[in-house]
């Protein structure tokens, strides 16, 4: 307990703790205040992801390197997965799936466009693994190709709503055993060509892990607490955004999945000035690949239980074509294992103009 | 003769010839049992397209490296155009055009990841001649290119169908241009670049050529024994297919793709085994290119000849999106010359999901 | 001046600045006669545009590196500019961005690929600086997609005007700021890494600059003569074309985009057959993304003022398609380093298909 104490004292984005209770409190006395509640919501997860990403990192650091690399990748975004289940089980559809593919973009753009360039701001080229963040660019790819099928094939020829749900569980069957086999390789038959990436991962020099018992403890209670506080934030969301002036689409791409990968851009980030490009472009390719690849298809078979009808993996047009771009940019960008501040820019600049796009774009009638 | 005997007899490949009388009785006597006539013509069509290519390698050794590349690379999918032309004059223009982008995707997808994950099960990571496989991939992405584009003008802009088939016809001619610079580029101004790729493809060590007589004597007459065989396929296959529920779109690209291919297949996958990987990918990536950049355009200007009305180039929607994605996944995927059991992996998802979608996808009224 | 009628005498293409004169008279006493004042005004911009591209390098030369990098850069597309501002103000805004497409799609395929081509023919295998093309293609991705985007939202989404117009403001100024970045990062913090390149612009060997005052009055008065012959183009154009039988959409992609970079190309192609690949590249793709990241926003932004209405940068959906698959081919085929003479071929294919797809499209309606 005193190890938490410890590291809460020392981070000073855990001091942002003080609002989990206070959104709380706030849900019970002013449930009619859905700016308020959206903003208090937004402070509170950003030190409970914070958290969850170092609990999982422990019980990594003490299980070995396969348990422990298939535990880091599988509650890598666990933050994103509550709030998408909080959003699942009210049946707000649109927002699931735009939080997906926004979480695909702003990981593989903003994470890494950002990661570049304040790597690159400080050190004139910096290298990193091209195995590695190939590997997970390819992942990436793949996934990407399931995801879009069947958005391109409705879209283009006008079929029957039956036919777009069973082939999206056949898709999600074969994203997830493509997840799996991912695995298997990385971790266990052609490890050593992620060595520098893996070892990197491994946890930063100077965080002591924590305990296995509070580990475990933290992660069960801070799940909890993350499920509650999403609940309020999804419940604030979209009242909130029209206040802000922001459409439905700007806010499930842009702000849900900054909210949900804070806790990993610190980490990317700091790496980057570290000159440990490898944890960057590990941590942002590898993330954007396991939502593609694990979470998006989990929530879609888990529709099936919790939501009220069955979500199929079907998006709407311009979401596709940023997600295919953003995926394509990643590809071209991370091929040649060297960056510069420059190419941050480009491809920050590719999430600016998809950012501009959604904030300007009329809500769908 | 007896070359010919005993290759039968050393290859159990070949012992499936016994179909070839079969199938010819059954259309004989039983013209109305169409699933039965599918089933045995393409038991017939598998050993027919082994001895053709056999045949073909043959007397490419004979003729020198300049003509035997000429022709093995001019016949090399003789199978294919046999069964198309069959198809062309029977006016069946959906199942030629769906057996094109089928032999496309098939051959890029399935026969080169197929080969990854064969040859990389046994060796732990494989290495090619990857300017060979570049050049391969850029003459399929410039093919891509042109086949695409009057879809994707008459699908953004609904433009006559005159234009349609003027452009078609233009754009087979520049095809069929870039695909003769193409051999004179590889066979004879820059050969050197491919110097493996090509040695390999000179036939398997410890299979003897046959005589030049025997060769072209079976080239003769198994081209002819292909034509009358696929003539029972193709008039069976669309009855055949809605007796297995399977859609005219998934026979079209995946059971014919993979029938025609069937014996090329086989000497990829063998080469992959052999870890002579060079031999799998020039076999799937250079059929994959000549289909698009030779028989397609064959094709188009034969139907002004045999066929009932001109066939243009304009595929559906999907089948673009199908085609393109699979180029861009062989382009992406041989670009390093490297290779493991997971990219075959990945590389096979991306056809799966293609097949599925087929395979789900109700048909067009 | 004498250095100037030197430079004339050694040069035949200036040999055609008598036209100058000849089509000032021809507008003045042949109004009507659209097709010879086209014909007249294309020979006359031909050696004014050389003029212009020489004059730049003169004072590029004078100024030191890092000012002189950015003249050459902002002035290279100098006559593009002109014609096209011409074409703003008379409102002819489908002329306006068919001449930007056109820009684009000709400097990235047929510029680059007609220099593979030629230097191909002489040499066996040439090589370049990959680091600087990739800058270059890096830029131009970015500038397509930032062009694409509008397009491709209105198309799936029919979305309002407004929208379109607000958002091409935003993404004008994103391209510019990106542009402005990108030659900071060429020209200052990371020259090291285009040595070659920017060692060849620099001028041809045997090339005297000028004086000072010469290069700079020739800029002026070049300028000027530019503008007063391009009102002619533009005014005789369309006719012109009809006369022709060439469509609206053949002149604004082809034609105009071949007469506004008559110079550059001359420069490029010499390059190539001196074994100066580097310059030869640099030019094509560095005016193509200076087109799409520079002049494309400034002409958008300068509608505001001197257009009948304000310009958005929707394109119509064939060159969303062309722009985007010359600038992927780009991308793939400078992503080695290495060019052969099929490599040329290639390139020049796709835009042969996209000169013959133009030129057999029926006007849209």
């Amino acid at each position: 307990m005193s190890a938490l104490l410890k590291e809460i004292r020392h981070n000073p984005l855990l001091w942002l703790l003080i609002f989990v209770p206070v959104v709380f409190a706030a849900a019970k006395f002013r449930p009619e205040a859905h700016t308020l509640l959206f903003v208090l919501s937004v402070l509170a997860i950003v030190p409970l992801a914070a958290l969850l990403s170092h609990a999982t990192e422990s019980v990594a650091a003490k299980t070995g390197d396969a348990v422990g690399g298939l535990l880091n990748a599988t509650l890598g975004n666990l933050t994103e997965l509550v709030i998408a289940l909080t959003a699942l089980r009210a049946g707000q559809y649109m927002l699931v799936k735009a939080s997906i593919a926004g979480a695909i973009v702003t990981n593989s753009l903003f994470m890494l466009g950002a990661s570049f360039l304040l790597g690159g701001l400080k050190y004139h080229v910096q290298e990193y693994n091209r195995v590695s963040a190939r590997f997970q660019a390819a992942l990436l790819f793949l996934a990407t190709i399931a995801l879009l099928i069947p958005s391109a094939i409705s879209e283009v020829d006008a079929v029957a709503a039956a036919f777009t749900q069973k082939l999206s569980v056949g898709l999600a069957a074969l994203l997830i055993v493509a997840y799996g086999l991912g695995m298997l390789f990385s971790l266990k038959t052609h490890r050593e060509l992620f060595a520098s990436a893996e070892h990197a991962q491994a946890g930063e020099p100077g965080e002591a892990p924590w305990p296995m018992g509070l580990a475990l403890a933290t992660l069960a209670g801070v799940t909890l607490l993350v499920a509650g506080v999403s609940e309020i934030f999804v419940e604030s969301v979209q009242q909130a955004a029209e206040a802000f002036g922001m459409t439905p689409a700007f806010v499930g791409f842009i702000v849900v999945a900054l909210v949900g990968g804070a806790a990993e851009m610190a980490s990317a980030f700091s790496g980057a000035r570290k000159n440990r490009l490898d944890l960057s472009v590990g941590i942002a390719l590898g993330s954007a690949a396991q939502i593609a690849l694990f979470v998006a298809p989990v929530l879609m078979l888990a529709s099936y239980f919790i939501g009220p009808t069955p979500m199929d993996l079907q998006f709407w047009p311009g979401a596709v074509v940023m997600i295919f771009v953003a995926t394509l940019t990643a590809c071209l960008v991370t091929n040649s294992g060297r960056s510069t501040w420059f190419v941050g820019v480009l491809v920050l600049m590719v999430y600016l103009i998809f950012a501009m796009t959604l904030y300007l774009l009329p809500p769908r009638s």
